[in-house]
């Protein structure tokens, strides 16, 4: 059994990436020393390869692979990799699944929803003029937080708000139970959800339902004054409304780590936005050393033709 | 069966806490409107006061009730009360521990735990300069953080910590076993504790033994460059050591809730240090909504002769 690792869209991306892509090499061995691991583009006969394990992989590659039992992707949002016209329809997608980037996740939502809830700002402001004022502008039991997307990272994060005392509301597809957390469910409940949120935190996968769904119209939707949070894809928040939002007042303010355009132009409005907080795509890196666990015991799992964790729906495109 | 109520140092203090005073009298009365509730200074007749709710009570009071069953105070920490000479030893003390306190004080500790551990000011400053560099000065995972205090609340803080991912330790006086976090115990174990800390998280209740422990000596053994969030009581702080331990280098930063004089003076250094995060004691108000069920249900417990939530343990002081 051979493994194609395929790290990459080309050459120069390859040399950037290099020290990441030996990480990666090491921390897939270091789970067993065993594998028969080749780094694209030497692979060697094709034929002999039965998984591959792609982060950016270059587009187009895919329909050589007729044999390969499952392609393993190294991130959680597959939706780029889904974009590639040469991927075969019967051969499963696999996407990581790894609790340590779900606790990075769940960190950084927690860290720009307790900025807010817990007014850092204004406290901070307070500082700087040597104020010792207790009064709150309000309290936490008066905000509500709404999660969109309820998989494997958003339950996580709507359940651990939840247990710190926070009201949370959450927003999926597909019905969900989820303790502490009031779910709503597909188009039918979305302005519901929305009437009733403060703060939105968008996971949601990028597929063609949630292109552009942070847009004008939602927004109108949510409470007055309401923030928002965007984890999921740039392509889910149209730009142009965002700023509309910000500039009546409807929205107070957001917190993005996901662009349209990444790395973020140099001369995009979103940097200096008094009410924009921009991080470069940071909520989540993979972390090979404990990814790569979890990638050799799927490859361990479907060798034994056992399901593996976090199977692609295809048909759903997450 | 009658209740004192005692709020405020001086009828000063009353008059500028009169609607929060009248709150403290409709949510008790709004869990039991039978309740004969007396608004000190007019309390009747002595003798009937059966029990006596105090916040700020003003000093030397206390000796006339000698046939109150408690007194029951509506703040966490007991200090202030307990250096209180009138009081007499034969009567229990409970104090308030009220579920939504300790979000409150869980919500504010994790707030600034993750100010620092996820480098907010780091993404900020690298959004002042449009600079999209995805690089993390440091990974959670290389962190450590220490509670100091296992009570009820800093065993809370410590728990929601660790459910993050976060390496915790903490300190307490007697041996304490909490899932997932490494307790380190008494006077014997304090420097072990210090030396594995990044960030020391401070809830330890005001006595003889905790009274400047923030000190000079204390900062020394934490780790190059940590950092810590004071949450306890103002005198557990050296003011002096703190400054001199950030200018060296063995602090990177600190943020203070409590201070040695509150408010803090308008000129102390502290308001306009670089590294310092300075709130008006704010990590936890008590709300007379929430804590008023708990108060009534600790004065019914101890009308049947059981035991209260809370009751301070007076040869420790907490």
């Amino acid at each position: 059994m051979a493994i194609g690792l395929v790290i990459g869209r080309d050459e120069n991306e390859r040399k950037k990436m290099s020290s990441y892509i030996q990480e990666w090499m090491d921390s897939l061995l270091a789970q067993d020393p065993q594998l028969d691991l080749r780094l694209y583009p030497n692979l060697g006969d094709i034929n002999e390869i039965d998984f591959i394990v792609v982060l950016n992989a270059p587009t187009g590659i895919f329909k050589e692979f007729t044999h390969v039992k499952a392609i393993l992707t190294l991130t959680a949002g597959v939706d780029s990799l889904l974009s590639d016209n040469s991927l075969l329809p019967h051969i499963p997608i696999v996407r990581i699944e790894d609790p340590f980037m779900a606790d990075d996740i769940c960190q950084y939502a927690l860290t720009y929803v307790l900025q807010y809830m817990k007014q850092v700002e204004h406290w901070h402001n307070l500082q700087k003029h040597h104020d010792w004022d207790r009064r709150v502008p309000f309290v936490f039991s008066s905000k509500t937080i709404g999660v969109m997307g309820l998989g494997y990272l958003g339950k996580r994060v709507a359940v651990t708000l939840s247990q710190l005392g926070f009201t949370v509301n959450g927003w999926s597809q597909s019905p969900k139970e989820i303790p502490g957390v009031t779910v709503y469910t597909g188009q039918d409940q979305f302005i519901d959800f929305l009437q009733h949120t403060d703060i939105a935190v968008c996971l949601l996968p990028l597929t063609l339902n949630t292109r552009d769904i942070l847009n004008k119209n939602t927004f109108s939707h949510l409470k007055k004054g309401a923030h928002i949070i965007n984890m999921g894809r740039g392509e889910q928040l149209v730009e142009e409304d965002l700023l509309a939002a910000l500039d009546s007042g409807q929205l107070t303010g957001a917190t993005l780590d996901v662009f349209r355009q990444e790395p973020l132009p140099k001369d995009h409005l979103f940097w200096d936005h008094p009410k924009i907080i921009v991080t470069p795509h940071i909520a989540s890196i993979t972390n090979p050393r404990t990814a790569a666990v979890q990638v050799v015991e799927n490859i361990k799992r479907m060798q034994k033709s056992e399901e593996p964790i976090g199977k692609v729906d295809l048909t759903q495109g997450y």
